[in-house]
């Protein structure tokens, strides 16, 4: 069976696993307050060019949107996402454990606009009764989205610049950053995203780590107590050192973009071949998820040799797949899920 | 001035004044456990038809939600709700700040129906990834809803025999129930509310009471711990009896039923008024809340002499407004509306 | 059977229930926003010497501190304590379900003093791994103490100055607030309560009213979004007009302090049955409680005709009983008691 | 400078890393249901003797206590912790953030025996009050203790067969479970841990794994829903195989038991040698912590090549640290300790 099911199936960049080898029997403190992770640190301010961020390191994606949204809302105030976010569908309701509600707009391809950060503040202050509703505290996007989208830099220009009109944070998921980031679509580097948010965190666990994520807080209002959180919610790793070396290995040589470029790669030759069969997608994706439409016959042939998610029922026949390309996915794989692709 | 804007503009029904004055001095034990709470109680089970359920009296409808809420469900679950619905949109996240999510489901005339139970049911059931997504455990109406409508005896019995099905306890938020029970177009009496549900609540601050609801748990599966719920989410009013002597009071006589019929009365002169000038309203209500479409011209003339609710914008030069008629609300008054009405 | 085991067992001031016979057909806006509310709030601000003062009406003591204290605390702060407060002993964990550890500083008496928070706070920031530790947020004392003991003014003066060195706000819960002021060994008036302390509330409840507190918050920082906390904790009452009319008569023609010396006068006169008679005390309390030291054969006999409380067992023959007065108690009750005293 | 001060200053054992390396690229599903996870379960449950329990992999320690105790407690419940007990003061109010009060019984050397547990029970059931307090909901002890020290067989029976008395689960918090088990005073053996508690974790971060804890439910009523409780704290890696993988190492060929034994012959070295002097200990521990009392001098001394805890303050002049030994520490290094200590 060849996997394509999502992009965390293997374990790390091969110079991970050595660089754990080889530190293995140093001394080091406890609670990412080592040497690895101030490297990591540095490594990752730079390349942000945002020389005052505060840089944390958390084990996955969930327990960093949680710990991050917790963080910077008052109680009383709720996160606005697009309905389609990760933390409104796949978290099991980990953002309302922390006693916050998810504020959902629905908006067709899953992307939030300014227009509608701007709605839903005006409708809010508008409202005369407006203590009686959940105060919006925040925002939340991911970059790519779930959808495998991605925003431009003029949409995400305008909808930063909103949210600071608005006095609202924003914060950006970036559990795929590297995906969305070397994607042929993108007019962004990671500088762009960084100087257009408030904290985003930099994915590792799909991209090229066993395990860990980079949560990078540029607005220095929200760095003071974050390790707190952390700490309290049993966020913060006591081999700390752990995480730094992993992303010390990410961001030397390129390393993080090399890989996502090469996932990327890999998806845009799947993407190639349902295209020239004449398959259609559900939304029209140019980074590492691609969500072709196909009859349930031929997804049953091809699940034969090849796993993949079923996104959802198209109709009675067709359903739309998703195939997942990661850093380690094997070109002669690949290859032979187009050769199947064709002869379906 | 004279006010329509919403049902609890005033005191209590002079009944209820008359017997604080009459007890005042009396002493009792405290938190609910007095011989007026226990009468009130009774009358409520007598009335109810439900001699093993457990009533607890409580403040206001925002505490009682969410005492009851928190009561049911297990850390993981969420509760279904029309997106409409009271605890979704007009309690600042009071649901979401003890750990639980809203999962909402849209309907055009914001009721629930088995089939929509169903459909939440399954999707979550079906889904091999179910343990990432918040787990339906427990669905909440209310009756009549925030709109103004009721549900039918056989919509209401195949909704809670769905629920049964799928083991998912039904709570009825009642803080208009006497509204509901005595439109014209109920088919119902108190007892069919309580055999179709697992827990109700009996409002008492929108029908004649100073303050409180009385919650009936019929399930005796959801009796055990109640009280634990309510001190800890200071819930528990110190005089208990209070609640207990407006409780008793309302259920002396068909008190709380008569004094329902009233504002019914009131609404249905209301509904008349606007109807014969040709007013469309956004819901066909039989209950105390009317939604009659006005132009902003006629709304602006009337809220010289009259306060009432805008409920929302039709388009740019027409509004729905909201006109709540209580127990309390006097003909003369209802009188002088329609007059006026007459002449817009 | 006489009572004397709480302090909440009849109704309220005659002078309550008539204005709400007065005031009851008056329509008025909801969420403690209409003019009763805004009067009760001048009279406060005016005895209390704060003109800036924010001042908010809740139902009850639970909901009060809870709510309180979770207003001011960030979500990975404590608040301490003295290990009798009634937040860390009678609140069935109301503080922790907000999320938010109780620090207990164990003192002999129950007081705390500048000395104890200097050194819980020095003990905290001397911590080098004090992200592991719950970070002390605010100082929470009772006047008068759960024990019926009360603080100088010099004593409060020096515990407040040490809080704002350790930039802890001090809330002080006032659930009797008045039968501390109005004790013969007191040497303050409410003034001197709100000028040394952040918050503090005035217990109605316990002293004349029917329920109600009535939070005032002094420092102008803790103001500003104390009402939604409320609304998202169901502590909002609907007809909130009701907090307004008692606090306001309270707070006429010097009611709420002539009210509290009756019932230090009556607890007073039982002091001294129980001091003539040769009886020891477990606290030397001049307020509202009594805790005398019997023999259980005694305290059975006068159980037989009078209800109190058992406070703690002293050894095998001995126990604690606790004797409360209030603002209802009648100076022919009293009499019986103290002549039954005698005569054991 | 050569480290004592915690049991997690390395990575992992060597086998581990080299496991990974081999496993890299292996294709597996996410979230712990992949082969290795299950391998490791077979071997646990069968060292522990316990067929029928669930075992799940987490990360860290304050995460594991969080997770097991919240799905244990129902909201108004809090958990009987020793005063010193890591949830009590190391997880900056983790268990308090889940909205738990944790009680505290405070004994001389921070063992919890069956008799404290009985009298807290009895306690709570003998007040008529009880719903105004906290209800005890289920036991931690951890194994060792924070001071390092053991539990005996007897003991711990003795305080399991009062805990199911009082239907309250006992919990164990094993995050040195082998430094307890191999110590020489130790009569017990992992299967005695699991016949003597119902649910407990064998704890991998400080013993030999790069990170991880081996959750253990041998109570199958606290099974059920483990899983969901996981995932909404963020508790549940994605690439759970890494766990697996990790503990299927540690319990082939004896290899946890192995590593355990060489700390505490590590451990006992450093014993001796401070004994031999005449020091004396604070507790007198057989596991791989040592808490020798020292003049401030001599640690002064002693800290320019080492590092170590300093624990508390006895006097003045005089201190107790803490030297811990682990999986990895160096006999050469214990050696140089040694040689140092004797020329103190």
């Amino acid at each position: 069976m060849i996997r394509f099911e999502c992009d965390y199936l293997e374990g790390a960049c091969p110079e991970i696993i050595k660089k754990f080898e080889e530190t293995n029997l140093v001394q080091t403190q406890g609670y990412s307050e080592d040497e690895y992770c101030d490297l990591a640190r540095e490594k990752i301010k730079r390349i942000c060019k945002t020389p005052n961020a505060e840089v944390q390191f958390l084990v996955g994606g969930t327990q960093t949107n949680m710990t991050v949204i917790a963080s910077i809302l008052k109680p009383y105030q709720g996160v606005i996402s697009p309905e389609a976010g990760h933390i409104n569908v796949h978290e099991t309701g980990a953002i309302e454990s922390t006693g916050h509600k998810v504020l959902v707009i629905n908006t067709k391809d899953g992307k939030l606009r300014d227009i509608d950060i701007k709605e839903i503040y005006e409708r809010y202050y508008d409202d005369e009764n407006r203590q009686h509703v959940v105060q919006p505290g925040m925002v939340y996007i991911s970059y790519p989205t779930e959808n495998g989208l991605i925003y431009s830099k003029e949409e995400l220009q305008n909808l930063y610049k909103t949210c600071k009109e608005c006095k609202l944070p924003l914060y950006i998921d970036g559990a795929r950053l590297g995906y969305g980031l070397m994607s042929e679509k993108s007019d962004m580097d990671i500088s762009d995203i960084a100087r257009n948010c408030d904290v985003f965190y930099i994915g590792g666990t799909k991209v090229g780590a066993l395990f860990g994520e980079a949560v990078v807080i540029t607005n220095e209002n929200l760095q003071e107590n974050f390790r707190y959180y952390m700490k309290q919610g049993g966020a913060m790793l006591a081999k700390g050192r752990l995480l730094g070396i992993q992303f010390d290995v990410l961001f030397e040589n390129n390393l993080y973009f090399d890989i996502s470029k090469h996932a990327i790669n890999m998806a845009m030759k799947i993407k190639k071949a349902f295209t020239d069969k004449g398959y259609q997608f559900l939304f029209d994706s140019y980074t590492n998820q691609q969500f072709p439409i196909i009859s349930n016959k031929e997804l049953k042939k091809l699940s034969d040799k090849y796993s993949f998610s079923l996104w959802e029922k198209v109709d009675e026949n067709n359903s739309v797949a998703r195939f997942c390309t990661s850093w380690a996915t094997k070109e002669e794989n690949v290859n032979k899920l187009i050769k199947d692709i064709k002869e379906l």
